[in-house]
């Protein structure tokens, strides 16, 4: 899902997201109802209207967000309270007032609200969290008003095995229109993090969309696919296209290198995107160096199209029965880097 | 003609200019040859291939840049010595190599260098600045090698009618491709400025091309097409853009302004881009108060649409004989302003 955390993604139109093969994108809760608010939002038809993208929409609650933003006041049992990272007003969050705004946003996909901290806090803050996370879900569940808002659960619990197992099956006893795996995206994959994962993902329905919530690179969307994750989101395509970071079949490139400097060739020779059809490396470090807002408009729909790209493989190899051979082709040529 | 200093027009990609029914964009020699580089367009195969764009290229030979960037060292009749704004290195630039690096570009209309001051400089420094700029234009000529660049030359003389007349009668003597007139378009038309382009406008060929170079706000663009100018070129579009100005039929808007929080009407509720087909001012200003990339872009196509679309009923209005009924309407709906 490209990320379009203000209800756009950076530097990319909803026509060109279509050209490029997205189907679902990814919007924050939070963020859209401290502006434009959520009364703004309903006034203007819903999210899909305003920014005039007519596929599905899944927000994030913003639980998160209120908890990384360094704005949290306080969590208890009742929800968030905190001060809002725009105009440092005192604003406050229950589970069923989560789904409410995500409801009144129009979304497709709502998350319920969980409580996100670090795999790597004391255990039982650990548990605790989770535990509240799984309360919070069965709110959120209660409190559904719109039905063609479908709301996934959110299984927490760090590293640990027994807690992990336990929100799991908490969450799919109560139900779920899919179930996502959150608190394992902070950094590079470790093993831990492979291991929950893996544990996670055979505790959760195949026949829902399992999610794998902020992750991650491109190696990571073939490993965690490998698992049975579904769904994944991630700003690194859009992100580090604004630092002129570009990601190819050979690994990632920066553009500002003097090496591209007459470089004619794409950013990826193997890559079918409108960049990769009409502009040479040369022109794109040009651009990136002159400081062109078209850089990042271009480098962005580039690494948007191969990240989408990359997944509709990967859906085209399952569908093969061809998957482990694709992921090896696919991670050994990622290993090569350029020429 | 929307301005691509650095070969790339500020957001908006080629075969969007293309969607928006641009047919000839300006570009910036000096800067040009700073980065990337001459010899760099010459290997990607000129500034068109580089850029994507198909279309006519018109090139500042960049002595207005050099001029005024205050990276000006010395100006004599060889020519003008500089350092680079972007690395400090010296340069010079002669009207030969001004000629000789606009034609290694690529382009269709190369301009011939000019030296630049303002029209209100000591008027022995404006008549030296016209007279060299004279025989800077026939140095340009002679040292022509490329057929295919067009070469306009450029009317100085400040706001004395002789001077640009005997400019005027000098470059029409030598005979180029289209003629330009410079050193008018800083600040608002003053009177001074609109009688000194009438006079001198009317002592240039019709049947070539006219530029009135930097020039202007839509108002502008009518009175001087009025005269008898023909192109224009200038940033408002792109940087007011950037600033949230947007420009309707109804005169400018500030997006930023409260009053258009839940306002759903599209920008100019008369244009037909494609901006203003699928989005609400409301969601413009949210754009721009997140500081989303897609704002500029998004209000960049607007604003060069809106441009063009000027120039095309201007265009239009001449060929049904019915400009003076469209300069009134035109004119009046601008100053009538916002409901």
């Amino acid at each position: 899902m490209p990320v379009a955390t203000h209800g756009a993604v950076k530097g990319v139109a909803p026509r060109h997201l279509r050209e490029l093969g997205a189907t679902i994108i990814l919007a924050n809760a939070y963020h859209l109802a401290q502006r434009p608010g959520v009364e703004t939002v309903q006034a203007l038809g819903g999210l899909h209207a305003l920014m005039g993208w007519d596929g599905p929409i899944l927000t994030d609650s913003g639980g998160f967000q209120v908890m990384s933003l360094g704005a949290l006041v306080r969590v208890d049992d009742a929800g968030v309270q905190y001060r809002s990272h725009v105009d440092g007003r005192a604003g406050r969050l229950s589970p069923e007032e989560a789904v409410a705004v995500q409801e009144a946003l129009g979304v497709d996909v709502a998350m319920v609200l969980d409580e996100c901290v670090p795999a790597t806090a004391p255990p039982d803050r650990v548990a605790r969290a989770m535990h509240r996370t799984s309360e919070w879900a069965e709110r959120g569940l209660a409190a559904r008003r719109r039905p063609e808002t479908a709301l996934f659960g959110i299984v927490q619990g760090g590293f640990d095995s027994e807690l992990r197992a336990a929100s799991a099956a908490r969450l799919t006893t109560l139900g779920f229109d899919g179930y996502a795996v959150g608190g394992l995206s902070v950094g590079e994959p470790s093993p831990e993090t492979a291991r929950v994962a893996a544990e996670t993902v055979a505790l959760l329905p195949a026949a829902r969309p399992r999610y794998l919530m902020g992750v991650g690179t491109p190696g990571d969307l073939l490993r965690f696919a490998a698992m049975g994750y579904d769904l994944f989101d991630c700003v690194l395509p859009t992100r580090n296209a604004r630092n002129g970071q570009l990601f190819t079949s050979r690994g990632r490139i920066n553009i500002d290198n003097a090496r591209y400097r007459d470089d004619p060739r794409p950013i990826d020779e193997t890559c079918k995107c409108p960049v990769c059809a009409r502009y040479s490396r040369a022109y794109l470090r040009h651009l990136f160096t002159t400081g062109e807002i078209l850089s990042s408009v271009l480098t962005s729909l580039h690494n948007i199209s191969f990240y989408l790209d990359t997944m509709g493989r990967i859906r085209q190899a399952i569908s093969l029965d061809a998957f482990d051979e694709f992921r090896h082709s696919y991670l050994s040529n990622l290993a090569r880097g350029q020429d």
